[in-house]
């Protein structure tokens, strides 16, 4: 019922804006990439019929009225910013996913209960602009308007500046409102429905996770004449985090994840010793006591690394999100409708932080993931069976349609 | 009877080119600075009468005659290519205490029996163009001429073009010649001559390395659903090898050093497993066989780091110079003019690669040392008093008067 060449045909044309030459899709939040992204959404929504609205934050919504328009809609969505140098299908098949849907009920002639409303949420990659999800999070109360527009790039462009400049900076105010559930179909970004041979899951709830910054201040000196023991070498305070990170999810609990992503050195030459060093850490997990003592245990593990090395260090929590467990019956109703639609039906929890997360806080939640290739994502190679995107879609338009319904 | 006065005005001008906010100077090899200060470099050779002439790589030299002009000339000099924001001494006083000596001669009417001539090498620091004691190195007949002006800097502007841009890519042939013999004042760049409370030192002889470079493959992934047994992170394999070169120093021998100096992350995203790390390893020792073995063990650590994570590793070597014992006779007259000019005599070994060690294969060889405040180099903070410089300089002159008169 849902028309898969439409939705493979915007799919395509959305692979076109930004594209890599790896394959990939280059579209981080508010450039200009993801600004074109932005443009040709709005436009197949106002052509699907929808009333477009764009929020403080550009969140962007599209709504279909309902027979009962006064009644909290459905929303439904996700976000089209990407990775640098990203995949696809990340965000994109949830957004063009919901308009799908609704455009395949008025194509149906089929008028439901309660209005819906598809979303694109404004940086969720957090790549550009850090802390991640920053749209959906000012939209459920969990960052305060001012905090989220202030949030600089690397370059000191602020998300607000950002958003002006790419014409998203809309009236709407972005704060919580009455909606009666959200869903959102994502690619896993892990490898267990691949592994399984599964195409579609319903998604029980998310990890929750910290993001350290961490900068070690050595003293900058020549690699040759400088005596072993008179060094402050930022870069081996450094190493010794990202060791003890890895470490750590050895002994932190089963589903403990660790990251050192990015790592910056100065003044990065071959013969002088580093002065200053910035790091990243990202810790996950579903249990909210094995993230709170991952976190203790980097802070004392990086105050050691200062202090064997004799240097400085700054440490700055830049992100903390408590683990989501999804609200029953919108995990029953998503596992419902896969086997309705004549999948398996599985749960699973998520690994990467979604938009969902933040919504969960305002309103029943809940999320439908289909495969990602080897489990890969943030990178070009992402890649999910274009049948098993389909699934996904039926399965949500199922969820929405009944949910819609109530 | 050297002229302090001028050549403190002449060092005070050099480091208005290319100066940082930070009181250091930013003039990388062929870079427009440095352009600035070969041409201002020039013009005071000629206004002090000596005749210039360039070679195939740059390398600077300003002739003053002898009264035996076809005897082999005393060479004296250093470079005035800088670290990315490094020092004002660093290199510098060896080719404006060069200037001042023959200068000095000039005003008090004395002939030499030789020749006597005032280089400024090309690229003596290795930051921009990889190997450093590039263009002495050429000189000496450590590498080909072509191999040279291929090096590319990170860009991938190469050595000749960068030359030729700057107008330095002169005529006369870059090869070994006859020499009487070189000599070079130079910072210490190290803390011993401070800490012993000396103004000046004679160099025995310099330091071996070793430059290494490590590239890891892993594979970029998401840092939240990717289960730890299944990632590949190029970053802790690097961690590991960083770790590995400060443990060797411990048990290398004495006076083994080692320093990760480089090190960059791809991605580098706070949510994306690094995909490749490539980074530097620098090895010294005055002991060949010392260096020999680390780089044997760095090696093996690589292998073992990358093994341990499962990616796949290159490593190559981008440099490798054996240490250096000067001519017995040219550090004998370097202590022994210390000691007539009424200083302590000492003698130092370098941790750091001077130009001197390549002419050390050409010509009898010595080095003058002056002290760095708290050994730092490579630093815009860099400092030596002007008195301890003024020292270094009245020593050098002694030594060349002696020698040119041989
Ligand atoms: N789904 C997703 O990739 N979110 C980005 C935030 C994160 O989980 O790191
Ligand atoms: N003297 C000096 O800083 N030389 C640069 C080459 C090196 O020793 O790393």
């Amino acid at each position: 019922e849902i028309d898969p060449d439409r939705l493979y045909d915007r799919f395509e044309e959305f692979n076109r804006i930004g594209a890599t030459e790896q394959g990939g899709v280059n579209r981080p939040a508010l450039s200009d990439a993801n600004r074109s992204a932005r443009d040709r959404l709005c436009e197949w929504f106002r052509e699907a019929g929808l009333e477009v609205t764009i929020d403080e934050m550009g969140n962007v919504f599209g709504r279909r009225e309902g027979e009962r328009d006064d009644l909290p809609p459905v929303l439904i969505g996700s976000h089209v910013d990407s990775q640098y140098n990203g995949g696809q299908y990340d965000g994109v098949i949830g957004v063009l996913g919901g308009l799908e849907i609704v455009e395949a009920l008025s194509d149906a002639g089929e008028r439901t209960r309660r209005p819906i409303e598809v979303v694109s949420w404004s940086n969720e990659e957090g790549v550009r602009f850090q802390p991640d999800m920053l749209g959906s999070g000012v939209f459920a109360g969990a960052f305060d308007l001012e905090f989220a527009l202030s949030r600089a790039d690397g370059e000191g462009n602020t998300f607000g500046e950002e958003l002006e400049r790419i014409g998203y900076a809309g009236d709407e105010p972005c704060r919580p409102r009455d909606l009666h559930c959200y869903f959102e179909l994502h690619v896993e970004q892990g490898p267990r429905l691949e592994r399984r041979g599964l195409s579609v899951a319903a998604v029980e709830g998310v990890y929750g996770f910290a993001w350290l910054s961490v900068t070690f201040e050595g003293m900058a000196d020549h690699a040759g004449p400088t005596p072993m023991h008179e060094r402050e070498d930022a870069l081996v305070a450094a190493s010794d985090v990202v060791g003890a990170v890895r470490r750590l999810t050895a002994s932190g609990g089963e589903d403990l994840v660790g990251t050192v992503g990015s790592l910056e050195v100065e003044p990065d030459a071959i013969n002088v010793i580093p002065e200053t060093v910035e790091l990243t850490v990202d810790l996950r997990s579903h249990d909210d006591d094995v993230v709170s003592s991952a976190v203790d245990r980097i802070r004392r593990e990086v105050e050691w690394a200062a202090e064997r090395e004799g240097i400085d260090y700054r440490l700055e929590e830049l992100m903390r999100i408590e683990p989501r467990t999804f609200d029953t019956d919108c995990v029953e109703t998503v596992e419902a409708a896969i086997e309705a639609a004549g999948y398996e039906g599985t749960r699973l929890v998520s690994g990467a932080g979604h938009d969902a997360s933040y919504l969960d806080d305002v309103c029943p939640t809940g999320m439908v993931f289909v495969p990602s290739l080897e489990g890969v994502s943030h990178r070009e190679s992402e890649f999910t069976e274009w049948s098993d995107v389909v699934a996904g879609v039926e399965v949500l338009c199922e969820v929405v349609r009944q949910k819609a319904a109530e």
